[in-house]
């Protein structure tokens, strides 16, 4: 299969495009290098881009090349011209700014979030529909796109199942007594109601209402990610393979931040209560998923959601589990929250739909974050303590 | 009040302003006349920019300045600066690009449109999150972000008074029993799902979502307005309070397309069936519904949907409406449809809020079809027909 990378640089991508090229896939790869712009110096001593590049292509005959397209910056000729020079069957898309905090420190950073996201995506599905309208586009989400509601969540869209009182036989002066008649919950089908809680939560958001539209009016076909929050290194733990590793207040996610706080011997910082509860996945989880959502297109005009995570925890409990598997002394401190959410609140999303087409999830998280650690000793030397700790408030 | 009109140059904005000075109310215009600069010629004969400026600081003292200010394409310390300045009570926001056809007209029209009202809407919420934060801000939105599901549209929200099965008490395998069990639906005060048709009607659904977090999250307020399809002249139907009238493809309503038509004597185009079926209002109810919502604000922290609208008809009844109110021979003539929507659907909206808050809609649709004609044919010389047809298709 044909396979475009957009994103093909970064955490999940890097990794994701070596997968995919040891599967036999044909794979070209697209990254801005925005991240190394921002983002000082990885955890992990990784390649340059250049050296990456060129070790893929002596390395892996698939490996057609990497270029260095902005979606949203670039004029929108450019994603199409590739589009239309590739042909590919499958466009995995990772190349967004995947950072809550990023997002709300100002004016410009929200709107470089949004405009990142919204309007790079946008040219991408234009470029789609004029040049790779067959293409398979798996595009990458996040659960948070959902919020904390007080209900179930359901993939994507409000499941059958439901039934209410509909139209036709509400009665307001006796509802009890209208219930009796069972039809169907009139909104079944529609989007599940999203409640964001940042400007890149949002994003998200905008991404998947315009994707729908393109897959109901122009027949694309995509698989839309609501992907949890990823940690660890992936399979290849060293060498030319080894991924980036962030841990800063904005490209660091939860596990990954406790980790190296935990090396440092510096508290674990968890935010507010710590009863935020998520779901999580080790980056191999990530690959496995996104390689099960390639293998397996979603039909054409079909617009499709997967929740994409492995368990779900409190903050409190990653804390722990970080704090138990560490050989070095780890304590906990709850700090103000720089954010602001729930942090008690119900939570109960679904992930059926890559299970039943054969997700086989890392089930001990104690291993995933022990070996992690393990791993991470190896560039305790490299940690600057300075950037873990939030500086950027919600309100 | 003060109230600071974003969009004051336009078919809304410039009787809006003329009403609020006229009710006393301090104005501050902004409009950075791309309306003017993307239709060649409004029918009606309206002033120059410069002019109507000029007319209104003559003529009323309460009229502050006019600014040409973009939202979007300027950078967020120009408006945010004009906000510190002014320091309104109230902020109408008017200024986005409105129209369906002209975003799905190209990669750039689409890029364009969503740029301009998501990214302009943003960079406003920032700036009243730091200058102005208990302002209330008008938005408009539209009906259309909607869609047309097979279902009742609330106001903004799922509302209450839906019982369903809940998690706690469903059973899969008897749906039937489980059903005596009467709870509210879990999904309650959740944001009612948005099913859009173009890449404009998506633009007003991202705004949505973006308001309501900022309300959310930083306790701005607002009444975000849905609006139904505005039609017709306002009070002053001539002279320098004249406003402008479109009705081009992209730029003109349905009925005042319709009218344009009624007037050359070339048939009225009816899109596909005509079956489509949306809530319509004339411009003067428009404009008491604005002034309602201003002088009602929402509570500080408080997002606020207002469906708005007079009464729902499909465009077969619009047709038949301008057709018999027409004293010229007016021919209805059904067209391929440009669009891809539904030509034959349930709608069944609420605009329950303006009523309640004293809104006495115009109830004589036929008298205002005929008013309109009557006006417009002063201006039938004006007319060029070749900007009325369809040449944007969906597909």
């Amino acid at each position: 299969m044909k396979v475009l990378v957009l994103g093909s640089d970064g955490y999940i991508g890097y990794p994701l495009t070596i997968h995919l090229l040891k599967q036999g896939h044909e794979v070209y790869g697209v990254d801005d290098q925005s991240r190394r712009r921002r983002v000082k110096e990885s955890l992990t001593p990784i390649l340059s881009a250049k050296k990456r590049i060129n070790y893929l292509k002596a390395t892996y005959k698939n490996f057609i090349d990497q270029t260095g397209i902005s979606l949203g910056f670039n004029p929108p000729t450019h994603i199409q011209s590739l589009l239309g020079h590739f042909n590919p069957d499958a466009i995995v898309h990772l190349a967004e700014m995947p950072s809550a905090p990023w997002s709300m420190k100002s004016t410009i950073h929200a709107s470089t979030t949004q405009y990142t996201n919204v309007l790079g995506t946008l040219h991408l599905l234009w470029a789609m529909h004029f040049e790779c309208p067959s293409a398979h586009l798996i595009k990458l989400g996040t659960m948070g796109e959902y919020g904390t509601p007080d209900c179930d969540i359901p993939e994507g869209v409000i499941p059958k199942g439901c039934s209410v009182p509909c139209r036709d036989n509400f009665d307001p002066d006796d509802p009890a007594k209208t219930i009796r008649s069972v039809v169907k919950c009139p909104m079944q089908g529609l989007l599940f109601p999203r409640t964001a809680g940042s400007f890149y939560h949002l994003s998200k958001v905008h991404d998947t209402l315009n994707i729908e539209f393109c897959c109901r009016n122009w027949g694309l076909r995509s698989t839309d990610i609501m992907q949890g929050i990823v940690f660890g290194l992936g399979e290849a733990d060293k060498g030319k393979e080894l991924t980036r590793f962030d841990y800063d207040e904005c490209f660091g996610t939860v596990i990954n931040r406790f980790c190296v706080q935990a090396l440092c011997g510096v508290p674990l910082t968890v935010y507010g209560e710590g009863g935020q509860t998520r779901g999580y996945l080790p980056l191999k989880d990530s690959i496995q998923c996104l390689t099960i959502a390639i293998n397996n297109p979603s039909e054409k005009g079909e617009y499709r959601t997967f929740n994409q995570y492995e368990s779900i925890h409190s903050v409190n409990e990653l804390a722990d589990m970080v704090s138990n598997n560490s050989s070095y002394p780890a304590f906990i401190k709850n700090i103000p929250n720089p954010r602001k959410e729930a942090e008690s609140h119900y939570y109960n999303p679904t992930n059926d739909s890559l299970l039943n087409l054969g997700y086989e999830p890392t089930t001990d998280m104690n291993a995933e974050i022990k070996d992690l650690l393990r791993k991470l000793s190896g560039y305790k030397h490299r940690i600057n303590e300075e950037v873990i700790m939030p500086k950027i408030k919600w309100v």
